[in-house]
């Protein structure tokens, strides 16, 4: 590595820890000006942003990516009023920063607030969608953090005009120019300097594939907050209302089969195994779904193509039209596969029994429980909670769906009349 | 390392593992029957730990330990008195899980509740202190955690027998007797592989000093909260009411000077430095303290000795009766040098004026910040939070005292009636 590159990137961090001190203590209006100026600059600056989008796009077909991966990198006009749409939304969510959590007075007349301040500062590591740039430079600025993005390299001239194009607007603002900043560079090592910065740097957040994750977590001296794989399970336990779990188990798999929410296991009761397998079966193949399934199963499906699952299917992230089909003899067996193979992500149960739904609602380990209803409302619009940041799989700090609550954390205020011991 | 190594602390890990799926449900009362049962298995071995707390004794005199180690490993009666103490007082503390932390019904039917849920495995990576294996055993128990211990090699034969203590006290409980394990070996490839384990541990608390801190933070998978330093502030702004900050200065510094929320800074307005040096300094000086000065404070305390404050100084936790004089010329000026050489733990100003009050508790950036009070309150206890694990100096999680609370996660348990999209 260039001896440049570590003291760039550590200017760069510098300079984000001193703009997340005045963001801190930046009004709401500003807050709010400055996203509606992002809103607006971003709205009229289409064609440089169509003319480096193009560069991109230019190097992902001469690089032979998939046309998933090109679709991803692609800044339609559509993209670009969806982020501009998105900032305003932001507008119109209350300001985290600054709310009371809980108040005590103590016997000796101290009087103790618990107040949600920003985290600080905010590192995004991101694959190849620019409009993230976008977006998390959105949600950290509400909240009062100053962000460090650092994209993929096929993105890498989108980016540059996304970041200019924020930079532009805060620079009209009355928000530190610094306070949004874009790692100029895709060099790894330039990445493994940064995740070292932990006196200027106080979360990561990798959003992408296993890889990049697992990549970050292992190299990170800052902490991270990992938006893992969604492993989620369906248990249709033996009293559950069998038309109602059919279009459950059809609806969040083959809906959307890209995305975390989605299932990736349905888990059946022995009891009625024989008689809602095949009616559920007929549906998801007929939607072009692959059954990967046990010998209990496969015993009751044998007039249906299926394949014989194997154990690491269980514990698969398919994002495509597969499931793993697992029959199980209790609910104390239901759940001890989600807790062994689910990745805590989303898990639900479908029954009419309360007792054993209270069990698993309890039992489980994951961010979100269900009972009778899909796994596809894990989201910070369904939840009611706004615009997130993504989905933690981790139990620290945030889980489930991280918005701009969850981006921030909390100091102790401390009132007295001259106390001391 | 020998191949069994790896193994055990793997086997290790997927027990506790395993018992925290348990702790995880269990009732307030099984939690407080095994609670009550370790105090009393503690009060009825005093003989037994006597002889092995002698061992590691022995063991420290021959390896020439400093007095003040000596002392920190000692099990005297007080202290197994006091270990006995602290767990009949987590009894009485409230049961932190299953609280309802908020609630919300969507447009669409459904009900979502956010729920306090245990973290599941914590990892407590500890020194010399053998007391911090019942005091942290007991904090993760109420929480519903299980505990995996691994204490310093000079406490090693105190540590195993209080483990033992322990978990013939969980035998006759209805807990798991794998909720609390204590790593059975010292060696450091044994510590090295268990911080990867993050497949079965959720969550890694050292306690001691920088290096094994900063030793942990770099080597470990599993997300760390660090219970850092305690560079304390405090600044005598111009209009603090003279005596009374006098009296705060000498206390919080001379008070305790070993440990985290003791004063290590002492910050002066530039106005009042003439008046408040030399009333400060005598007092200090009349208690032994070392005051290392900046030019301005050199001047002015011409006729005390002091000794020049070079800038490392500003940022170092003395842990001894020395402290580091800055005068400053301006609220923002003191606001800055807390928020450089402050390491988040405890700040206070001194002030008769609400308007600058009120900006140095919104705009310093630390766990506790208080105004007109000492430093010393910061402690579970102190803010009516009862016991903690420590002060975490980190801002994800838990920021300040870390207690029962602070030892959980969250979920979201959501009930529907069938609905899909």
């Amino acid at each position: 590595m260039s001896e440049k590159l570590p003291k760039l990137i550590e200017s760069l961090a510098k300079r984000a820890r001193t703009a997340s001190l005045s963001l801190a203590k930046a009004s709401t209006a500003d807050k709010n000006d400055a996203l509606q100026k992002i809103a607006e600059v971003l709205e009229s600056n289409r064609k440089l942003l169509a003319e480096e989008n193009q560069k991109d796009l230019d190097a992902a077909l001469e690089n032979g990516l998939s046309e998933a991966m090109i679709d991803r990198l692609r800044l339609t006009h559509k993209r670009i009023d969806g982020m501009a749409k998105g900032l305003r939304e932001l507008i119109e969510l209350p300001d985290p920063v600054g709310d009371i959590l809980e108040q005590r007075n103590r016997p000796n007349g101290l009087r103790i607030k618990k107040v949600r301040t920003p985290i600080g500062v905010i590192g995004i590591i991101f694959e190849s969608r620019p409009n993230v740039t976008v977006d998390c430079a959105g949600l950290c600025l509400k909240s009062g953090n100053a962000s460090i993005l650092r994209g993929g390299k096929e993105a890498f001239h989108s980016n540059q005009a996304l970041a200019q194009i924020v930079q532009d607007a805060l620079q009209i603002s009355n928000l530190p120019e610094d306070a949004v900043q874009l790692v100029p560079t895709v060099d790894r090592q330039a990445l493994n300097h940064l995740l070292t910065l932990d006196e200027y740097i106080h979360c990561i957040i990798p959003r992408g594939g296993e890889g990049l994750i697992r990549f970050v977590s292992q190299n990170s001296q800052i902490p991270v907050i990992k938006h893992y794989k969604g492993v989620c399970n369906l248990f249709v336990e033996e009293e559950a209302d069998l038309a109602n779990a059919v279009d459950i188990a059809v609806s969040s798999k083959c809906g959307r089969p890209g995305v975390c929410n989605a299932i990736e296991n349905l888990i059946i009761s022995s009891k009625i195994a024989g008689e809602f397998l095949p009616l559920c079966a007929k549906e998801l193949i007929a939607r072009g779904c692959e059954l990967r399934v046990d010998k209990e199963a496969a015993a009751i499906l044998g007039d249906f193509t299926t394949v014989p699952a194997k154990e690491e299917d269980y514990a698969e992230e398919f994002l495509d039209l597969k499931i793993a089909v697992k029959v199980v003899n209790s609910i104390d067996e239901a759940i001890a596969f989600v807790n062994r193979f689910g990745s805590g992500h989303s898990e639900s149960i479908l029954t009419q029994n309360k007792t054993k739904a209270d069990q698993f609602l309890k039992e489980v380990d994951a961010s979100s429980v269900y009972w009778n209803a899909s796994t596809r409302y894990t989201d910070g619009f369904e939840f009611g909670l706004g615009a997130e940041i993504g989905i933690s799989t981790d139990r620290l700090h945030a889980r489930g769906p991280m918005g701009l609550e969850e981006l921030c954390t909390y100091k102790y205020n401390i009132v007295g009349t001259g106390q001391w011991k």
